[in-house]
């Protein structure tokens, strides 16, 4: 039934030669600002990377992402960090994103950017000072196969307070 | 054709009579835990909240968490806080559970949980030290109706760098 949810899976291979289309990358966009935003505040700003020499060299200085030499494009979602919640309100926005993808036929991996990371993407991306480089998304067309899933644990669960078990 | 994301919207009221069945509480738990994690730790723990009472407390307590008095269910996530990355494992944990509800008729409303609130959240659900109460998502049968919707704004979209425009 929830299908949607469950076909989202890390993919790390990709169809090198298979661009994705610029309205499919509209569409992974469109998808990630319908995410909710503490107060609405859309403190969010979204680079898109699609040649394959800034692909390769993200893949080249990022020990786990790999996969971007492989993928055809990357999105790099850009956080305000005025307010607490801002790591919220992306991670929100790259889970819409992410979970778009198996829709328009792609498949995504989501890498984290490590605060000693910061420095380098800001250069390298000439973000802003106040702006936080959240994340490199690969996206592309998937060349690996994964079953739809869930790590879904009933003993991850309580009932009113910490420790109390549930009867499901 | 990404209505199961567009249809996601922050409900805030409620019909206070109709609770939400178990096997709907579990398919939103079994959503929310397909989501990705860092080095798939899932490093999260889901507190259900199902009584009047308890759920009128959290109302009271929360100024922004009105919408408890109606909601027949709150569920409540908790993050270990091993990993830089809990509050992002977290809200793309929360996000899944959000597309999830409408497909089951639900509505929800994400409750941010401000730092200063940590002491007095960690006492009521007596959660242990290195754990972190990440949210309040209120669920419930929605009393009020909002159209699909996203925040899409191109100018939000850079192209290889920040402040380069990108052809759409």
């Amino acid at each position: 039934m929830l299908e949607y949810i469950y076909r989202r899976r890390s993919i790390r291979k990709f169809h090198a030669d298979r661009p994705v289309e610029p309205e499919k990358v509209t569409e992974l966009l469109r998808a990630a600002m319908a995410a909710p935003s503490a107060n609405n505040r859309q403190g969010w700003r979204f680079i898109v990377v699609d040649d394959r020499e800034t692909l390769d060299k993200l893949a080249e200085h990022y020990p786990n992402a790999d996969m971007l030499f492989t993928a055809t494009l990357c999105i790099v979602p850009v956080a305000d960090m005025e307010t607490f919640y801002y790591q919220q309100d992306l991670a929100a926005a790259t889970q819409n994103l992410l979970l778009a993808a198996p829709e328009l036929g792609l498949g995504t991996c989501w890498c984290g950017m490590k605060p000693e990371r910061q420095e380098w993407a800001h250069e390298f991306f000439e973000v802003p000072e106040g702006w936080w480089v959240f994340a490199l998304i690969a996206v592309g067309y998937p060349a690996e196969e994964k079953p739809a899933n869930t790590w879904y644990k009933e003993e991850n669960v309580f009932r009113g307070r910490w420790g109390a078990r549930r009867e499901a």
